[in-house]
């Protein structure tokens, strides 16, 4: 199904698409243009035929879209088809509220195991995920498969837990720690979590509208 | 400096730029091409070009951008010298990480109060931050100037308190709850925060990598 190289920011669209299709499915929305899809997320419908045509073609012309069919290519594209594993690392404020809030098979992922340093954390069971200590990471890794470690552990400890979990073969890190864990060139897989990015945006829309507001109150003052 | 509406895609590559030029800064360069920053950020140079090119052009032919500059624009454009304050509702396990551990005033937000109905940590202070009771909220907002509510409550309670925050003049959210707060056509303005944005892509790289390597394994094979 795929040609080529799809671009970096193609493939950051992907997730918004899965969950604009998702939110459709459950409106009972069957099928849609690119146009309407484009309007909906704040895209043109060139731009969305364009992004779809790097995996192929879904569309039909004058007919659009089949929801569902679309959803099921493009979370097949992400790959929540292939039944990855992970291990969270760290059950800290952020690692519980994942473990409590997080539908990691939502996803495709299976949470198969919680690492935790502190004694009185070890040995619970969150969300049916055992917490295990984390003196057993290593062992655990060269015993079972694991696709991807989810580093939530106290800044001190990411570059520490990184290198063990390289040394046990993981390639893969879901990043929360807001720790740089790798040198460029390295080959592990490594996805930064930033909260920022949003707050940011969340800013600039709120300048926007103050910007506005005031320029009309000060149109409305000439008058 | 704003000329005409930003496109949304572009907005929402503004808090990359700004990661990006910080890290920049940090690692003492001063000026980069634009052709250089796109190979950093999986961007063409004509895309950074243009991407800049919708609030005024901030690079000179032939010597690049420079960082701390157009740092200091960009920031500037996403609202960070306003002086925006915050509150937070909520102080579980989210609450409490975004308390402990995301720097608001890196991004020139001021945390000013967190709401809980949890009588065990109303009263408490978390790095610097009281924690008050909920049924205190509304007489807060109407005495204080508050320009972003973090909405970090139980899924149950979001669309109630983000009622009362609406009734207390609240109009811009970030949204931590995964639960869909506004109809649409409200002017309260929602950000989502998603978590599973950052997982798919990883998912996805990581299957393109399985893939590779399959088909490497696959030629080796036949030859």
């Amino acid at each position: 199904m795929k040609s080529g190289k799809i671009s970096n920011n193609v493939i950051r669209r992907l997730p918004r698409y899965l969950r604009k299709l998702d939110e459709l499915n459950e409106r009972g929305v069957t099928r849609i243009s690119s146009f309407e899809l484009g309007q909906q997320l704040g895209l043109t419908p060139s731009q969305i035929r364009q992004d779809f045509s790097c995996f192929g073609e879904f569309g039909q012309q004058g007919y659009g879209y089949h929801v569902s069919t679309l959803r099921g290519q493009i979370a097949s594209i992400l790959g929540t088809d292939r039944g990855y594993r992970a291990v969270l690392l760290g059950v800290g404020n952020i690692g519980h509220a994942l473990m409590d809030n997080f539908c990691f098979s939502e996803w495709g992922f299976h949470l198969a195991a919680a690492f935790e340093v502190n004694p009185a954390i070890i040995g619970s069971t969150i969300s049916g995920v055992l917490v295990r200590s984390m003196d057993e990471l290593g062992s655990y890794l060269d015993e079972n498969h694991v696709d991807v470690a989810v580093l939530a552990v106290p800044k001190e400890a990411a570059i520490p837990v990184t290198k063990e979990l390289e040394a046990h073969g993981i390639e893969a890190i879901w990043n929360f720690t807001n720790v740089e864990l790798t040198e460029p060139g390295s080959s592990t897989l490594v996805e930064n979590v930033h909260f920022s990015d949003s707050l940011l945006s969340l800013s600039y829309f709120v300048s926007e509208r103050n910007d506005e507001r005031a320029a009309h109150a000060a149109r409305a003052a000439r008058q």
